[in-house]
């Protein structure tokens, strides 16, 4: 039978990630992986975790409620405190705006459910998020690439983007996944300009926002936006959605995160949820909310030591052993590290070379470009990797390069 | 700005539940509930879950595991008991037949992004559980609805459906939400035949499958059909997919369930689930094995024993106080038992009547028919009120029906 006939359009449109296929290969325990976006676990918060359990079970009604069905829009507290965490002067945020969803993952499942028909003309920046281009890409969008330079969304484009009629911007403003970049504060405040000029929506990813390891970056689209628009006109105005997820400041497989919506939308999110999965875990949810009220600021703290070193190992040895012929961003926080090879390399054939010879992984760039592009470039996670594996793994990486790019010259 | 123009057509066609307005009062604890389609906390198996988890602290490298990103695919483990338990000696079911789902309602999510189109015909009972029809809803099926009697889907009902040209069936056989009926043996053949015949895939919803008051349910679905095409055929001929869940038979906040599907429907479904949330909850997961593994069995037998005694009192109650103007019933298993009202009254009104007047909540049937109807019905849940209360709850009900039904006569 060919089942294949038998697929939604949508699903017909779906393809098998080479890069997913590339990198199973990473279960091998040999293999010195910079490619996964991923926290390192030796830094989870697992004692507390205990102790939330211990005085969860010593309340056994609590405890067994923890278990049951429970409300679509999330666990109370949790809400309560996004929406305490994320308010402002000009914003006044409370439960109502407030989605608890399975990760950021799933709140662009919901977003994408809600804005986008197929042939629906979107704006991503190039390079952007993957698994943003995948879910978006169930519902098959017109994509309208969005350039960029080292500081992100360049506005121009932005504009030619808006004038093109996309209906929303997807857009992770500070440290971008995979670029590292972080939008300036004059950028973002043209890009809201235009946002209204246009009516155009803003869906803000935030999962990178707390790992600053210089300063803080700018103000959020969100708060941004309220500035912008009169006192509390967001809740009637607003065209910023904001994202947020527990997975890089505590641990990714809680499956916690939050959409931030004008009610409207919020509801219409609500309903989404509750026909995608009823509701998120509510024992997770449980331990989010105990973990983020009680230690995340020195939580974060902590991160902000251990993955700012890992950072400087990162760009130090690049600094001193990559050929001249490829370039890199220095990002202010993230997990990530831009490489752009010489034009006559394919960062995929080099990913075959660097797992063969030198066990060493990194993700190709041209995945995170939707309308094709980026052959050149790949991406490396600084998270996972001690800081004398980052200088080995680098050194070793640069040679290659060294190599591949001699052989190939003319 | 009026927000409800930006939706994409999925959102807009998407409305709020009204039982789920009406059902909000539920949260009073002054309510008798027949409501909710849910199990009773109190069997909870929490004393093994706190075993599971105290093992699994004292593993450091497994329990910081249990928190880091994993496959889509699911925990190892569990796919493999997921295979050994429903394989056959014609099915040859393997972990790769198997994707861990947030619960039936996340398996229900990707198998209709896998296989609806706008205008897709598919196939649903008259009445089917209302969650089905919600997340269908959101891809704008055409429904076809299929006539049942005590035994469930009548056959040429379902070949009408089928000559109809329907995609898809969709059906619960065993103890049905919401009307608890159990489709026969031959029943389930002739539809297996016809659906080869027709070429229409079977989505087999086993939720209630376990809870068997009486005698188990004859074979399932994906069993008979096994045995109908040639031996492993299924594998490459194969039209039943199966869904499964932790949720009734331990508990529903795991967020646990499964599909049991060919390899190539399987493959697309990862897919889609990757771009949904990327993952399950890994904790919930091990949770979930550890519990299926050591105790489910028995676990099983303790809510036969609790539920097939409350389903008794709400029977023999019924017997004994419902009006001659009424019928009901008598479900071998499952949690419901489905009330037929004289053709003059609403349940909805009768609802709003003995939530203010006796304190007594029920589900109106009406939202369970996909094309209308079922205005006179409604759904009786057995799983969380005492035998006390149920005998209470269902002679003040009973009597409430008596008294709307002397009232509307002529």
């Amino acid at each position: 039978m060919n089942w294949n006939d038998k697929f939604s359009l949508d699903a017909k449109a779906i393809q098998a990630s080479e890069i997913r296929e590339l990198l199973k290969i990473l279960e091998d325990p040999s293999i010195l992986s910079f490619a996964g976006g991923i926290p390192d676990p030796a830094l989870f918060p697992m004692e507390e975790v205990a102790r939330i359990r211990d005085r969860l079970e010593q309340n056994s009604a609590i405890n067994r409620q923890s278990m049951q069905y429970s409300q679509t829009e999330g666990y109370q507290p949790l809400r309560n405190w996004v929406a305490k965490k994320f308010s402002e002067p000009n914003l006044g945020l409370t439960a109502d705006n407030i989605l608890i969803t399975n990760g950021a993952q799933q709140s662009l499942t919901l977003l994408a459910s809600a804005f986008i028909d197929a042939g629906t003309p979107i704006g991503v920046a190039n390079p952007t998020y993957l698994g943003a281009l995948q879910v978006f890409g169930t519902r098959r969008p017109n994509y309208i690439s969005i350039e960029t330079d080292e500081h992100g969304l360049i506005v121009e484009s932005v504009k030619q983007a808006f004038e093109a009629g996309i209906k929303l911007l997807y857009t992770i403003p500070d440290f971008q996944n995979p670029g590292g970049m972080t939008i300036p504060e004059d950028r973002r405040v043209q890009i809201i300009k235009l946002a209204h000029e246009f009516d155009v929506i803003i869906l803000e990813d935030t999962a990178y926002r707390e790992l600053y390891y210089d300063i803080a970056p700018p103000p959020s689209f969100l708060t941004l936006e309220s500035q912008y628009i009169s006192a509390n006109q967001w809740h009637n105005k607003g065209l910023v959605i904001q994202l947020g997820t527990a997975s890089k400041t505590l641990m990714p497989a809680l499956r916690v995160g939050w959409t931030i919506a004008p009610r409207v939308i919020l509801d219409k999110l609500v309903l989404l949820k509750q026909a995608n999965d009823l509701h998120s875990s509510t024992l997770n949810q449980i331990i989010t909310y105990e973990l983020s009220a009680n230690l995340l600021e020195d939580h974060i703290e902590k991160l902000r030591s251990v993955y700012g070193k890992r950072r400087d190992a990162l760009v130090d040895a690049l600094h001193q052993y990559l050929p001249n012929c490829a370039s890199f961003n220095q990002p202010k926080g993230g997990m990530f590290v831009w490489l752009t090879l010489p034009e006559t390399l394919d960062a995929r054939v080099l990913l075959e070379k660097a797992l063969s010879v030198e066990k060493i992984a990194f993700v190709p760039g041209a995945a995170f470009f939707a309308n094709g592009g980026g052959e050149n470039t790949l991406r490396l996670s600084f998270t996972t990797c001690n800081e004398e594996d980052i200088r080995d793994g680098m050194r070793r990486l640069s040679s290659l390069i060294q190599q591949e790019f001699l052989q190939l010259a003319p």
